[in-house]
């Protein structure tokens, strides 16, 4: 368990201020003493009084999102729902969930026996159980990434997909590009609906062609690009978007075994960045989304809820990272 | 100017509970303080400790939009809003604003020279001559019932004009009406189109004929109605959506004259649930905005704008208010 000293280094501290902080002390200013409880919270460092003032349950349900680690999607989200959590006397417990699970016990008896005033849940799917229970259920229940209609219970947070796609195009055709696929994330899911529909919106505002074989949906993963990089480049690419970062991965994976140049003869974007999207040879051009941020705005709009104020839609604007996979289209494709 | 008494009054409490409330002592609880200045702020008692702490300050940009008194559409947003961002210690002046004063002098100079760190604009048309500027204004700005694409300084709040619009058609279809016109708000309006929209889609999903005849454009305003109502009886209508309260209060007041009965001959429908709504004869069903927490989403969205948080939008779930100028459809209608 993290101790005092380690909250201490992290912000560059003494040890006696951070005492101050977690004590409530009144001769440090309110913006340290915030600082010194997000990043407790984030150590994992607890005290006897933060622990007991907890009265408020929340859970996290996490499903199809790797959480564990900072260098993975869900991590950040986490840790920014339940620094805001925190602050408002919140106690936050995350859960992974399987459809297993969700088949085995509905949504609102999970959640009433358990004793939570309100969920958050990242990572489903369209066909996952409790799905169409969300339609229904009273809990205040926030989700990431999918939008259920009309229930005033419910509530949709996300990053704007249509700016995010519309960008990175925008950035590409200013590069010369006209021949642009999509490796797409996993069906079933609204992201990778929004996306197409987003790719769709946007090669036909720019006048590009684009046919069905130009956008297939793959999954999440780096595995999922190979299959698809060749048919791509076969009819003509000179760039593709990805799904996300870890399909971007994968699509440079296959080119250096195909001996294809990123960016020389290819341009690659991916989408979220991950930090391990810096670090990739080339670095990868990639769509930000904000993923500390959507956990606090995920926190604020579960808080209105819990409420009674219902909060349909909180949406953050993403924004194009330009890093060196994207590069010039080669003067020998254009027609 | 509001004295303690007034506060003491509107709250129900005493005086000296109000004077601990002011002056932040700790024998009362938070919630309790918190309403004591939230009221301070509604009825515009300031002490000389409010007015000195202030020291950013937010304006808000009013046009085509009455706020001065309750019953008024801006009030509650605007009261929303002051109370946020007090207990943030900003200060907000309300300046009404007209073309002709955005034709004089550009956003940015404006906000600039007065020193105001941000902005939230109610009730801006799209061809007002500050919107294009909006595109690139690096100032935080938040407007209702305005997108703008793409600049992460400026936000959209607003209620879902799609869900409301859909509200109001199932309720109409499941009180047996078929042939339901929409008397629209302004032309040159965001919100006039998503409800166009809205009704286009909704009649469409559910199997209802429409034309451009049964969706004339109006302006918010009672006396915008009366042009449209003989029109859409004589081609069969039913039932009637408003673009606003106001308009559908001018339904009302012509369907007198005209001898129609509401809601025997036919429903009306209006939107915003304004004060007055619940006073007509009869009480109108309309779809609720919840103005009060739209001002409070408001000051969260340009918070979050100035502390670097890019939040592109920010939509509320209205709430259909059914009261009795809908019922169901007289049997000689029916086909």
């Amino acid at each position: 368990m993290a101790t005092i000293k380690d909250i201490a280094e992290k912000l560059g501290i003494s040890v006696s201020t951070v005492s101050k902080g977690l004590n409530g002390a009144s001769d440090i200013s309110e913006a340290l003493r915030q600082s010194v409880l997000d990043t407790a919270v984030e150590l994992g460092y607890t005290t006897k009084q933060m622990r007991s003032r907890s009265q408020k349950k929340l859970c996290i349900f996490v499903e199809n999102m790797e959480y564990e680690t900072a260098e993975q999607f869900g991590y950040d989200i986490i840790l920014g729902f339940r620094q805001r959590a925190y602050r408002d006397n919140y106690d936050v417990t995350v859960v992974p969930v399987t459809p297993d699970l969700q088949s085995e016990e509905k949504y609102d008896t999970y959640m009433l026996k358990n004793g939570y005033v309100g969920g958050l849940l990242l990572g489903f799917a369209l066909q996952d159980p409790w799905m169409e229970q969300f339609g229904s259920t009273g809990i205040p229940t926030v989700l990431l990434d999918n939008y259920i209609r009309k229930n005033p219970a419910v509530s949709y947070i996300g990053t704007d997909n249509f700016e995010g796609i519309d960008d990175a195009i925008e950035h590409l055709v200013g590069l010369g590009h006209r021949c642009i696929g999509l490796i797409n994330g996993s069906r079933h899911s609204m992201i990778s609906e929004q996306r197409r529909q987003a790719y769709i919106d946007s090669m036909t505002a720019h006048g590009l062609f684009f046919n069905e074989d130009m956008m297939p949906y793959a999954y999440f993963v780096p595995e999922a690009a190979s299959p698809h990089v060749e048919h791509l480049l076969s009819i003509g690419a000179t760039a593709i978007l990805c799904g996300n970062d870890l399909i971007a991965s994968g699509v440079i994976s296959e080119c250096e075994r195909l001996g294809v140049r990123i960016p020389e003869d290819l341009s690659v974007i991916g989408f979220d960045d991950l930090p391990l999207s810096a670090g990739l040879t080339p670095p990868l051009t990639t769509v930000r989304q904000d993923r500390c941020e959507l956990g606090k705005c995920g926190f604020y709009a579960l808080h209105s809820l819990i409420s009674q104020v219902s909060v349909s839609r909180t949406l953050l604007r993403p924004r194009l990272i330009v890093r060196a996979s994207t590069g010039p289209v080669r003067q020998d494709t254009l027609g």
